[in-house]
């Protein structure tokens, strides 16, 4: 570790005058990521903003964004699209898969409604059936593998599940998961919203079919950049659906265009290209303080001390009997202020926290560099209005 | 009109130190664009950046963004998607069509290739059938409606075809086309990447299905913002494609999804926020100099004063034997030098244009304020290079 964590604190605007536990909903930008960003937009104005110099140099940042991506998850960047966010990473998955009638899509009971809707559609349009299994009840018990093996079906063309679940925050053993799928000719559709900068990842072992992720939650990039990973055995299998000029490889005359062979194939057409400097410098950002392993323990550490403490209000119960395996620690508030009511007057107080549907819970989410005192001034914070 | 234009001029810092003719590829961004793409990631940081208070501001500048289009291409808000690109809105029509086996799309034969390579995938997965027709050599002579019509089958179910040739420079008479489409129930989607931000329009009055625009290019807004806008006749028919939680209206459990009925239906999930704001700024600087009609009439004078210019040069033929009804103006150059090299040489020197492919030109686009001097510059330029 090169950087220590009050250094790296004070790099981020967004958590100098407030604690903040919304990383799974968004991370704070680092000044030198907005940085990046404004210079990129000078420099687009200096030499374009349409030119051959600023075309050159987008393919350029794109090249840079996805090394960086690549080298953050455990993969190749030719295996990465570029994407505005997770869940059109998910979308371009999901249509990819050729279809037929009475094919059946296998969904666990913790996924984000954006992914439903997409699964909802595709039975409208192709006839497929949606099954469902109960992997909530799995957060303190129980095997989640087991129970995903006991909904497969012969029917069973794909599994979409989340590697860290948003709602409860368990960790899914994903790579068991994928074994268990493959062996039965079932492709896996990875939400990887919450894992992606959280988790220490490497894609190529854990052997998913496509693992959709943004750089907006735990890498703290900007909103808009985010990104899909298929893997190079799922890639032929998968069509592209939107379709645009930067997946066009040759066009050999105005009625005939031919495809790239790698991730570009599933991209569109032009992006923020300064966004994607902005995710890049907060990958790098991440990693002058430590290796993905070395975040994650911390991670834990921290999400660890605000179970603990949580757990200690006599209102607040946590969803988990033990400490989360993520930064993401869900609870529950037995008192008549309600939870809707409570993260509001928290957020006036300067603690950013978030209320859950299903269930019905708040979140407070902690990156390795949260610190302990942020975490004590919540704690103090809660139990003050309840 | 309440801005000179060497005020006006003096706002975009692409075009202090250059001469600036690609506006069909990207508009320059305003230094005000620019703060208030800043100005609102600072607030996003010290406000949340994952916040009740800035979800509710981002609710607030997608309103803003889609009151500030609706202005600009006489729609009503609720007809208009926001979109990264003019693509992905080509993508959302296209694929939100319940295609059955046999369904004939008909193609304008200068339409872009990302289009194309959408089409393409289409009958690949639903078994459609691609017929082009031939709008190019309507240039000038010859009536397009006329050649549409004439390639109208009992299976046409769409038309797809571009407002203003992003080759040629050709404005269709697109109210014209829709008329005679929907006579013989054929849905008209409208590429409008050129004709957004340059002609003066009145989308409700001129019918389209599905027209496709950017804010990045004739808008002068940032690159990553664009829209849809589908007509409230056509809502109904088209059924979303990539759904996300932006789309969803209510979330009555974790198994089911309820999808919103106007624009926001087609939108997917987190995007940039603050560059939809960088547009908005756009749209507000263009109605301080003059209306649509005015800045229209602007571009041609411009336009027309290049087309002259240049098909002075001996070397060059301008595609058009006519003024064009745009701001584009392509030509061709009988040199040894070459399309490629001219345009590498003059970018070299200050002078942005770009080639194309189909045909085998180069295209110089003039916007509202661009200057006689910077014209005359050009044509001294390309003079000295034949």
């Amino acid at each position: 570790m090169t950087m220590d964590l009050e250094q790296l604190h004070l790099q981020f605007p967004a958590i100098a005058a407030k604690s903040y536990f919304n990383f799974g909903g968004q991370g704070p930008l680092s000044q030198k990521s907005l940085n990046a960003i404004i210079s990129s937009y000078d420099k687009v104005q200096v030499q374009g903003p349409f030119s051959i110099a600023v075309n050159d140099w987008a393919q350029d940042v794109m090249a840079a964004t996805k090394q960086a991506i690549a080298t953050e998850i455990g993969a190749q960047p030719r295996n990465i699209v570029l994407t505005e966010n997770v869940t059109i990473g998910c979308n371009i998955a999901l249509w990819g898969i050729e279809w037929q009638e009475g094919d059946e899509v296998l969904v666990g009971d913790c996924e984000h409604p954006g992914v439903i809707g997409t699964l909802q559609e595709l039975v409208h349009r192709f006839g497929i059936k949606i099954n469902f299994c109960p992997i909530f009840d799995t957060l303190n018990e129980g095997n989640p593998t087991e129970v995903i093996a006991q909904h497969l079906t012969p029917k069973t063309r794909c599994l979409v599940i989340s590697h860290l679940l948003w709602n409860t925050g368990q960790v899914l053993p994903i790579k068991d998961i994928c074994e268990l799928c493959h062996k039965q000719d079932v492709q896996v559709m990875v939400d990887a919203a919450q894992s992606v900068g959280s988790l220490a990842l490497n894609l190529e072992d854990i052997g998913g079919d496509f693992y959709a992720f943004t750089g907006h939650k735990w890498c703290c990039g900007p909103a808009g950049v985010g990104g899909l990973y298929v893997s190079e055995a799922a890639m032929p299998t998968l069509r592209p659906t939107f379709i645009g000029w930067r997946g066009v490889k040759i066009w050999p005359s105005p009625f005939d265009v031919k495809l790239k062979n790698d991730g570009n194939q599933y991209e569109v057409a032009t992006s923020a290209y300064p966004l994607q400097a902005g995710l890049t410098e907060a990958i790098k950002l991440h990693q002058s303080y430590g290796t993905a392993e070395e975040r994650y323990a911390k991670i834990c550490e921290m999400s660890a001390y605000a179970w603990e403490r949580l757990g200690s209000i006599d209102a607040v119960s946590c969803l988990k009997n033990t400490p989360p395996k993520s930064g993401l620690v869900s609870f529950t508030v037995d008192s008549p202020i309600g939870h809707k009511k409570l993260v509001e007057i928290l957020e006036e107080k300067g603690f950013c926290l978030r209320t859950l549907t299903y269930p019905d819970c708040i979140r407070a989410c902690t990156h390795y560099f949260t610190s302990h005192a942020e975490i004590d001034q919540l704690i103090i914070a809660i139990k003050a209005l309840l």
